[in-house]
This record gives C-alpha cells, structure tokens and sequence, in this order.
C-alpha cells in the first residue's frame, strides 16, 4: 500500500521524459521545464526522430534562456517531419520560396505599371480642366507633378 | 599481407554510414545509395542529430523514389541546426514569413497607386491632345481606358 503511494508521489512530479523512460526525475533534469508532465505528446514527437539523447546533448550546449526556444522548434520539425515524412519543413521553405518569387514578380509587374501610369501622367502639361477635376474628384490640393509624395508613403 | 588486401577492397566499397561504423556494407544497405563513401560529412552532420537508426527508421517507411529526397531534407535541417543550434530551419521559415509580409505590403501599397493613377487617369474624358500626346510618347494605339490590357500582361 505504501509502495503504490510513494509511486503515485514520484509519477505526479516526473517530466514526461523520465515519465516515459519510467525513471525517477531528478531536481536538475535537463528536460523537466520543457516537457512537462501533462503533455507526453510533445517528447514523443521530438524523441522519434531526434532521441532523446541527442536532444540532451543539445540542450547541454547551449545557454538555458535560449532552450525553451530550441525546443520549441524541435518539435515544430518534427511535426513537420510526421505531416511530410519527404519534406519536412524543408517542403514549407519550398513553399515559402515560391511564394516571396510569385510576391516579388508581381511587385515588379506593379512597380512597371506604376513608372508607365507615371510618366504618363506627368509628362505632359496639366490643362487647367485637368488640374480642376482632381482636386474635386480626390478632395486635396495637389498638382500633377509628384501626386503622392506627401499622403501615399 | 593478404588481410590487409581484403580490408582495402572492403573500405573501398562501403558506404559512409557502414564506414562510419566499422562494419560490412551489406548489398542491400538502405543508406549506401544516399551516403556516398566519398561524403563522409554528410552522414556525420545528420548522424549528430537524428541518429542511423531513427534514418534508417524513416527510410524504411518511404517508398524507395523519395528516399534520395529525404535525405536532402534531412541533410539540410541538421545543416541548418548546426549554423543556428537554437532555432535551425524553423529561424528560416521566421525569416521567410517576415519577407513576404514585407512583400505583401509593399504590393498591397503598389495596388492602391495604381488603382488610385487609374481613377484619375481614366476618370474624365481626355481632351483629344492629351490622347494624341499619349500615342506620340509610347509608340502604341491605345486608348485611355484600359492602357494596360493587351500588352503589359
């Protein structure tokens, strides 16, 4: 009887690496303020592609203020790894890739319209209609030569 | 004399994981396709983080087409890990999401110029010299409802 509740004591304040190692956790475990008790999950993920070893050795080398952030993005990887076991999250910088390409092409296109609507728009003497018609139209005062150096940027 | 002859033949055709180990390399080694005896580096850099075993593991499960993949993308998180120990690919993937937000940004701005020179440069009716002056600038017949339509895109 006295047994099981000593057992019970020790489970109750184990991380979930000597939880799941079935292991006393001592006062200093390097993995207790990271893998905390109620969420096994997260060292389940980081161990099967990692180990556990490997992850202790990581933490060791590196300051413990920069650790709870290492190990975040440990597990991050390796939800990646488990979502695309190819790819990893090397398939979301692919992607990531591809999208600041598409992003940066289509600034391009814009940027070129922008110079053409430009110098179309300002190449040419304003009549004193033209001039007029903006200034209703917009509701500011402003000239045809530099129309949005003071509101747009 | 002879061991030594032998031991040369062996080396020579291992891979760089059964080198690494110091055994045999079996002709139907799952990492000697990937792990080239002529790039030990590359076994060691992926080696430190996940471990042979947990690779053999993930190549195990794959089909035999994505394994040279995956372990590219393998090669280039521990890659990764090893320039920023803390937050390896994942501080890619930050740096990544900051750029096209920066991007969108900047197009988002570009878009409402745009629309902003096409409300204004379309929005009344142009005198016939603005048209003709138009014509005479660009070397192309166009009106000024729809510049853009048949050749920017």
């Amino acid at each position: 009887m006295y047994r099981f509740h000593k057992l019970d004591k020790m489970t109750s304040t184990r991380c979930a690496v000597c939880k799941y190692f079935r292991r006393r956790c001592p006062p200093d475990c390097i993995f207790a303020p990271y893998f905390l008790n109620d969420n096994p999950q997260r060292f389940i993920c980081v161990h099967r592609f990692y180990g556990a070893s490997n992850i202790g050795k990581m933490l060791e080398e590196m300051p413990v203020q920069l650790r709870a952030d290492a190990v975040d993005s440990l597990y991050y990887e390796a939800k990646c790894r488990i979502q695309d076991p190819v790819y990893g999250c090397v398939g979301i910088i692919t992607s990531l890739h591809r999208q600041i390409q598409i992003a940066q092409s289509q600034l391009a296109k814009a940027q070129a319209e922008i110079s053409f609507l430009d110098a179309n728009f300002v190449g040419f003497e304003p009549t004193p209609s033209l001039s007029e018609s903006l200034v209703q139209q917009n509701g500011f005062e402003q000239g045809l030569d530099d129309p949005f150096s003071t509101w747009f940027y």
